[in-house]
C-alpha cells in the first residue's frame, strides 16, 4: 500500500550520531574514558524544584487534571504574559497567549494560521531543521537564504529585498540553533518593522531566550503586532520532556489558532502547564543554571581556540557552537564519525542545518555536563 | 495581513456551550439547583493511583526526564504490546508501536505518513470532528458517507462501494462518538480485509475500547497489517489532560512516522509516558470505574426512554448516547439551548458531529457524576 506525502521528510544525521554514541557508550569496557554526548541540546537540568512541587501538590489534590481550555489555563496565560511585561517591558494581553505542545506544538499551528500551500517561507541557513521540514509537509515552500559569519549566520533586509518574489512569511531565531548567535535589539526592529510594513508574516522562535550570555536580548513582541513569537519551558527552564511552549499571537489569528489547536491538540497537557507556571517563579535556580552554561560556554570557547579551531560565530546564547573546519580538508560527516569513532566525543555535522553548506560545519552543544566538556576539549587539544 | 488556510477550520459548537454553561453555573444563587453538565467526554475520574504513584517516583528520581525517543520509551511501548497481546490475543511488535500526543497527536502523523494532499478519506457521518477539519488542514479531501440508526451509524462495504471513486483510506470508530456504537468484530474483520484488498489505507481509532458494556470489541490490528490503529489512554485508562496515546503501524510506515514524530513533536511528553506504563497495570481501578458507567448508562438509557426520547442506536461502547429528536418538529440547537437555559442541562446539538443532519439530533455524555445524570434524567421526565 502506498506512503504519503510525509516519504520527503528526511531523518536527522544527528539521530544516527546519538544511535552510534549508545552503542559505544554500551560497548566501553567498566573504567574505559566514556563517550562524550555534545551532539544534543538535552539539559542536563532537570524540572526547577519549585515546579516539581507544584506538581506533587496538584497530584495531591482532587483535581481530576483533565482537558484544560484549547489555548491553555487562564492563569499559566496570565502568568506568561507577566513574564513578557518583565523581561521586554512590554504589554501583551493573555488573550494573545497560545500555550501549545512545546515549540514544536506552535510551528503547525502558526503555518496554518498564517499561511496557505504554496506560500513561500523564507530561513536563514543553517536552521533547526523542523523549521523547513513541517513547511514542507504542510505544503508550504521554503525560501531559504544562505547566510554566513559575516551577519552571525542571521538574514538582513538586503538578503530580503534580494529574493525572486516577496515572500508570504519570514522565520527569524534568535539566539539561534545552531550558531548560537544573536540578532542585535535593533536589527530584529528593523527586520520586524519591515516585515510588518511589507505585509510579510514574522514568526520569531524565541526558544533560546534567558541562555544569553552578555548581549542584550528582544523580542518582536517589543516591535511588532503582526508577529508571531513562539517561546518554550524547554531551554531556560529546563523542562524538554515537559512538552510546553507557547505563542504570542497577533490578535487577528488568535480564533483560528484556537480552533486549530482544539482540533489538533484538544489542549496542552495539564501537568505540564501547572509545572509551567510555577516554573516562572524559579529564578533564582534557573539563574544558576544560567551561570553554569556561562562557564561551560568559556570552557569550550577556549578549549576550541586552543585546539585549532578558531573559526566560530561568537556563541551570543543558547547553548551551541557552529564550528567552521575549513581548510581541514575533510568532510564534515567523516570528521564527525571520527571523533566519535576514535576519540569518543559525539557531535553534529552540519548537514541537518543546512544541506548544501554543511559538509563545513559542526555543532557542539555545551549543555553536557562541564566535566565533559573539559574532557572533550582536552581530547580535542590533543589532537593538534 | 493575510490568515491562512486555518481560517477554514470550523469552531465546535459544544464550546460555546460550555463557554455559556459555565456563565449560567456561576450566576446561579447559592442552593439554587446546578447546571447538569453532560456536554462533554470528559470522565469524572482522574488518574489512576498506581499511576499517580509512579509520576511521584519519577519525580523523586535523579532522572532529568528530558526528551524521549521520538516514538516513545521502549518500556512503554513493550508494554502497549503486552496489552495488545493481553485484550486481542495478537503479536504486535515493539517497533510498530509510536506513542503519541493523544490520540490526536497520532491523526496528523497517520494521515501525512500515509496520504498527499488531494487524496480522499472516507468516514461515516456522524464523526469526531478533527477527522475532518485535520484532513482538511492537511489537505486531503473528506468524503462524508451518511450513516443511519439502521446500520449503528456505521459505515457498509456496499456504501463505499458505492462511492463515486475508491477513496485512498477509509476512518473506522468503534466504539464511535458520538454514537456510542460499535461494529461487530466480523463486520470490522470484513471492513478490514476489503480495504487491505483494495489498497484503502484503514485508519481504526479505538480509543473507547476498554468501555464496552458488554458487546465483544476487536481491533483492527487483529485483521490486517496494513491498517492504522489509533488509541490512547484517556478514556479507559481516565487520563484526559496527559495527553498520551498511541498507535500500531504498519511496517512500511514506521520510519516515516517516526520522521515526521521527531518533526512536529520531538517527543512524547516523559512523565505521561510513566503514567501511562503504569496506568496499564491499574486493572481493578479501571474496572470499577468502568462499572460506574455501566451504571449510568444505564440510568441515562432507561431516563431518557421513560422521558420520551426513545430513538438511538443501542450505546454499546464509550460514554455516548446520540439522541434523535424526530418527531418533536424542534432544531436540535434550539432544544439543546431550551434545555440549557430553562433547564439546566447542558447537551451537545448534532451539528458539531453531522453539519447536513445534525438539527435532528442530541449527544449526551454519561462520564458526568451519577447524580447530575439521574437529576438530569428526573428534569427531562418532568418535560413530557
Amino acid at each position: 500500500m502506498k506512503i504519503g506525502a510525509g516519504r520527503h521528510v528526511p531523518s536527522f544525521r544527528v539521530m544516527d550520531v546519538v544511535i552510534r554514541a549508545n552503542a559505544l557508550a554500551a560497548a566501553q569496557p567498566p573504567g574505559a574514558p566514556g563517550v562524550l554526548r555534545l551532539e544534543v541540546g538535552q539539559p542536563g537540568t532537570g524540572l526547577p524544584a519549585g515546579a516539581k512541587a507544584a506538581v506533587v501538590a496538584a497530584l495531591n489534590s482532587n483535581d481530576t487534571l483533565g482537558y484544560t481550555e484549547a489555548l491553555g489555563r487562564p492563569s499559566l496565560k496570565r502568568s506568561i504574559a507577566a513574564h513578557i511585561q518583565d523581561w521586554y517591558g512590554v504589554d501583551v494581553s493573555p488573550a494573545r497567549i497560545a500555550v501549545t505542545f512545546g515549540a514544536s506544538g506552535a510551528f503547525p499551528l502558526a503555518y496554518l494560521a498564517a499561511f496557505d500551500p504554496g506560500d513561500e517561507i523564507a530561513l536563514a541557513a543553517p536552521y533547526y531543521p523542523p523549521y523547513v521540514n513541517i513547511a514542507v509537509a504542510l505544503g508550504l515552500k521554503p525560501v531559504v537564504v544562505p547566510c554566513g559569519i559575516e551577519t552571525g549566520f542571521q538574514p538582513t533586509i538586503a538578503m530580503l529585498e534580494a529574493l525572486p518574489r516577496k515572500p508570504e512569511g519570514l522565520i527569524l531565531a534568535s539566539p539561534a540553533n545552531p550558531t548560537g548567535s544573536m540578532l542585535a535589539p535593533e536589527a530584529l526592529a528593523e527586520l520586524a518593522r519591515y516585515c510588518h510594513a511589507n505585509g510579510i508574516r514574522l514568526i520569531s522562535d524565541e526558544i533560546y531566550h534567558g541562555l544569553t550570555y552578555g548581549k542584550p536580548q528582544a523580542s518582536a513582541a517589543q516591535f511588532s503586532e503582526s508577529a508571531i513569537v513562539i517561546n518554550s519551558f524547554s531551554k531556560y527552564f529546563s523542562m524538554t520532556g515537559w512538552r510546553i511552549g507557547w505563542m504570542v499571537l497577533p490578535e487577528e489569528l488568535v480564533q483560528v489558532v484556537e480552533r486549530l489547536a482544539a482540533n489538533f491538540f484538544v489542549s496542552p497537557p495539564y501537568i505540564s502547564q501547572v509545572a509551567a507556571e510555577a516554573a516562572l517563579d524559579c529564578c533564582e535556580e534557573l539563574e544558576a543554571n544560567r551561570r553554569n552554561y556561562a562557564i561551560a560556554r568559556k570552557v569550550m570557547t577556549e578549549g576550541l581556540s586552543a585546539a585549532g579551531f578558531t573559526v566560530f560565530s561568537p556563541p551570543d546564547g543558547a547553548f551551541y557552537i557552529y564550528v567552521d573546519l575549513q581548510g581541514r580538508g575533510e568532510d564534515s560527516a567523516d570528521f564527525c564519525a571520527r571523533l566519535l569513532e576514535d576519540h569518543k566525543i559525539a557531535t553534529t555535522p552540519g548537514y541537518d542545518f543546512d544541506p548544501v553548506r554543511g559538509g563545513r560545519y559542526m555543532r557542539m552543544s555545551y549543555c553536557a555536563k562541564l566535566a565533559d566538556i573539559e574532557a572533550a576539549m582536552d581530547r580535542l587539544y590533543r589532537l593538534r
